[in-house]
């Protein structure tokens, strides 16, 4: 992976300067939303170069190197954007807080995002870096639903006995399938957060 | 996607006379291992012509249009093959015949399969008809498993109101998301079908 290691305080980055910043939050989103461009138009992160973004974003190549050590924190930047902010567990029901986390993984840019993780997949199969950095972005996330689970088990609402790692991988690996590709096209996108939380929170059994 | 019109008829396949037909199986299977080998050495379907399958194998590319209609019908073949046989389910507990699928879906090359699955991901965006390739290889297995679910929930070893749609998904999802990247890398492989029924059949909720 090309690495980009022109310090930051190389080059003084007067748009960082202004009160307010208007100007400097406007470029970053461009280029942020470059990146995203690219790769949701079936690009290969490993083929996206500093180049394109800039001529994408209509700013010089100097503009991003003052902003982002390296590519991949480049694209760190960007899929953190894809996804959105991560909502907080308000702590109430674990029900509700994994509803909510579900939901999040499944916002408006669905289709975008979709295609996005599916033309990132040869790179991250690829490339150990790239792995490293969607792991990055992963674990936070998984991390928070961690938290959700703990306190359901502490709280008596879920099974003393819960395997909480296998809870996560059932709570994302369906979610990671429809986005992607509509895995199972028979199951509706309507309350699909909902849908998937009770089916594990009660199981198949009868 | 190139198609091949060339009708089977059109050419007498002389390999496929003799009796046992050694060479024509141990043809067809070098045929399709050259897909495969494309596939997982990160070249997308798209990318694949059928002068590089022919040059991998060993063989004229007439051999290969004797064999196979078009480029769609030899990659079922090679998802197929890579997929190895459906186990048949025995019938005697939901549980079992469950575990037995989701078992079959991590086969042996699994690291191969994997990769392959994750490298046909940006095609199936692009292409509809790999999608329908896809599907076709996807749905045949999903209708087995929809079979013994419904067996289970008319012997009253699954709840009547079952989304058996939605159960598909609980047990496919993170299988596939496990095959092409262990997602989440704390679940181990070992008993991973056995855990991940057990799981599903019996919920998170205390």
């Amino acid at each position: 992976m090309e690495t980009m290691t022109l310090s930051v305080d190389a080059v003084p980055d007067q748009d960082r300067k202004g009160p307010g910043r208007p100007r400097s939050a406007r470029v970053d989103e461009a280029i942020v939303e470059a990146v995203f461009e690219l790769l949701s138009s079936g690009q290969s992160a490993d083929a996206i170069s500093i180049e394109a973004v800039a001529a994408k974003a209509g700013v010089g190549k100097a503009t991003i190197y003052r902003r982002w050590p390296n590519k991949e924190a480049l694209l760190i930047d960007a899929v953190l954007a894809m996804k959105g902010p991560l909502p907080e567990p308000r702590g109430e029901s674990v029900r509700e807080d994994l509803v909510t986390q579900v939901a999040a993984m499944r916002n408006k840019r669905m289709a975008q995002y979709g295609k996005v993780t599916a033309c990132l997949m040869p790179e991250l199969f690829k490339s150990g870096e790239m792995t490293r950095v969607y792991q990055g972005v992963v674990e936070p996330r998984r991390e928070v639903m961690r938290g959700i689970l703990r306190r359901g088990i502490a709280s008596g609402e879920l099974r003393a006995d819960l395997d909480v790692e296998l809870c996560l991988l059932v709570l994302s690996g369906p979610t990671l399938a429809q986005n992607m590709l509509r895995w199972n096209p028979n199951v509706p996108d309507e309350n699909f957060a909902e849908n998937l939380v009770d089916f594990v929170l009660q199981g198949a059994s009868a």
